[in-house]
């Protein structure tokens, strides 16, 4: 049991991302190949079930990662000897398996656009293929959306929270495994965040990165003046200074007193409130009204609230474990489910979880100021007024959208903020939105039993 | 702003993770070598500053994938330019850039074996190395060590609610990006899981793969009669069938009926209790005792233990969300500090954030059944009772260590569980595990002002 063995890494190469999928899908697929259904077009569309708790609106995040994924995905030869060999599929003919070699995404997919502000109940995706291809890609897709609108949705209350002063996203280290990192580094920047700690997704992604130093720095000198000294004699004017490994005030003292002035100094422990006025008395004392205050330590957008509403001098906050974890509401309840087949409306009357048959599309109300009144759902191809939201991104397997930039998805991210109702911007709303289903949905629905 | 570009997938390969990590330990890095520090003896250690709530143990996992990580960790040519042409690096020499080159992690890392059961305030991991190498691992070493602990730790507590009945990992689809998944199969399963939906991991892992069929499958039938029958004709008596697309109990008696007799149904939503009972009393009647109950839809440990108490006839449960997003306590305060520099012990006293000085030892003190009675924290090479629990994993640079394979780690994690006092084992325990510093330590720590 003990032999020893080469460590395994556990971070597979994109090409193997075939199988990063729940093994019903290919038992499905293999099924539905065996069923005669392995051509039936079939419709599936992603939504959010019910919005998390402390949540009136999401911000859709994760469609690019998610489309690159789905144009590359593949399944590798090693990949289906290993399908070959599982006991499930011994009674699986042998041509099924053949199929896998040259498995491609060749379907449709439309979204909502990245940045762009949902509710629960709404078609955020629709995905059209085969019933097979469909169902390949279920559990990807939801693992690649589900978390960065998590992340967004988190940040935007987090950036709204800080009524224009910067937040940054220093949470690498508290995500879900280091792949997660490079996610919420994206997700984050594009609710407003204005920089990442995050050195390979800044570099990836064209976002800030930013840094300060670790009490690790302090605590290698001699003294705290020393390792304030040495950091400034390499960085100069740009230094942050990290005041509180002893005694926070007095390191603020200490900080003010560098030479050339610093550009700000960091508070990562104590009262926040307290501390940040002291140090800026001391600061504004010692003739560094330009240094900035940046604070961090399990910030929330509640704390920033409360820091900001008391009048805590603080210019900047480094946000971690509460954003890149969505702490207070981990996980999102979206779910792919199966709405048309051959053309088809189909449901699903399971309690509490009762789908809308047919494809979907949105369409969003705004009143003459561009305030978001209501989404009605109607079917793909209904009239309706207010502007439809579900673009083709994928047909026939191949991209078919000119993907924005994440710095428009950032811009669009902001005005989508800003034309969210009042009532819905408030940190702790009690106020829901309204989605509307057209007539002629709830007439099929009722056609098929949906209550 | 709109220009088109190709999608980026964001799934970097294994070969760029040596800049998955925090702007600071660049500038930090930078620094010392700037400042002298280059070859300074840095002893860091990782540990857990308070148990997250609602856990009374954690258990240690993820450090394999680390391992594998940390030896083969660079800096490649195409990022090391990027350093180069960041504003913050204006004033940091080409040498140290040049010095990147040919950086790899030199150093020797000591750890607590995978599965150990572990507490707050113990160092878990160690690293000795140059200051800037020891610096450079600290955000991926934690980002892939807080995880899977939580992970595992979470898990750890399903299966014991389950009482011996069998618990799948579910979660893919709902975990924190779609690489987290892989951690979470693998940590789940080291704490007890019997196996996991994801076909990845399980390929990678050697991890029994699990899966039944989706909602979209009975849908994609005229009825849910042709539905079952069509899977049965493909899988026979392997086959699950899920039964609550339509009405619950109704889909029980079709999946009874069904030839050959099934080797389990599964009911994935409405009351479980009252279902499983109904369900397993027709099963019963129609001569399928032999069909199993397996349970799903955002279980949870208290849900589990609720069900199994209240007599509910369920064979096995599959979890995800709740799981694989850690999501009553979804952020570990796992932190990495400099605890000795050059031979001298090194402290922080920030307010609520205080740390040991010096590299240390975790002892286990055991009775005489090999229940855990306390650990004592030495110094390293302090002589003490107990059995000291971290080993060296790496020795300048080099795997010194055996590593246990999965199942070795699985069979350690059940043995370490089965050692916990009875007072730590229970769901909503108010006890406390006892860690007690060393004499030695502790007249270290009140020598440099640690209170």
């Amino acid at each position: 049991m003990n032999k020893s063995h080469e460590p395994l890494s556990l971070w597979p190469d994109r090409r193997e991302l075939g199988l990063a999928t729940d093994l019903y899908q290919l038992t499905m697929m293999a099924g539905y190949h065996a069923a005669g259904l392995g051509e039936s077009r079939a419709t599936f569309e992603l939504f959010v079930r019910k919005l998390p708790n402390h949540r009136s609106y999401l911000v859709f995040a994760g469609l690019e990662q998610v489309i690159a994924d789905i144009l590359a995905l593949q399944i590798t030869e090693e990949q289906i000897e290993y399908l070959r060999r599982l006991p499930q599929f011994q009674a699986i003919g042998s041509g099924w398996f053949d199929s896998l070699h040259s498995l491609r995404f060749q379907g449709d997919v439309w979204s909502v656009a990245e940045g762009t502000v949902v509710f629960a109940g709404a078609p955020l995706v629709r995905v059209v293929a085969s019933a097979p291809q469909a169902q390949w890609l279920e559990t990807l897709l939801l693992a690649s959306l589900n978390y960065p609108t998590l992340v967004a949705s988190k940040a935007s209350r987090i950036v709204a929270a800080a009524q224009g002063r910067g937040v940054f996203d220093f949470g690498a280290r508290r995500g879900h495994g280091p792949h997660s990192a490079f996610l919420a580094s994206r997700a984050s920047y594009l609710a407003g965040c204005i920089g990442t700690s995050h050195v390979e997704s800044a570099r990836l992604l064209g976002i800030p990165p930013i840094g300060t130093m670790a009490h690790s720095w302090i605590q290698s000198f001699e003294s705290e003046v020393d390792a304030f000294q040495a950091f400034v004699d390499c960085y100069g004017e740009r230094s942050t200074l990290l005041v509180d490994t002893y005694e926070t005030l007095e390191g603020v003292r200490r900080a003010a007193a560098v030479e050339p002035p610093i550009r700000a100094i960091r508070i990562d422990s104590g009262n926040l409130l307290d501390l940040s006025i002291r140090a800026r008395s001391i600061l504004d004392s010692a003739d560094r009204a330009q240094t900035r205050i940046v604070a961090s330590g399990d910030l929330d957008e509640y704390r920033i609230a409360d820091l900001i509403g008391a009048g805590a001098p603080i210019d900047s906050f480094g946000v971690g474990t509460q954003m890149i974890t969505s702490a207070d509401a981990p996980a999102l309840s979206m779910v792919y489910k199966l709405v048309e087949l051959e053309g088809k409306g189909r449901i699903k009357l399971s309690e509490g979880k009762k789908t809308y048959p047919l494809a979907k599309q949105i369409h969003r109300v705004r009143d003459a100021s561009g305030i978001i009144i209501k989404d009605i759902i109607t079917q793909a191809d209904e009239q309706s007024i207010g502007e439809p939201l579900l673009e083709p991104i994928v047909r026939n397997g191949r991209l078919v959208a000119s993907l924005p930039t994440l710095e428009s998805i950032r811009e669009h991210a902001r005005s989508e903020y800003e034309s969210l109702p009042v009532s819905l911007r408030t940190l702790d709303t009690e106020a829901s939105f309204t989605i509307e289903y057209s007539d002629l949905l709830q007439a099929e629905a009722r056609r098929l039993g949906v209550c």
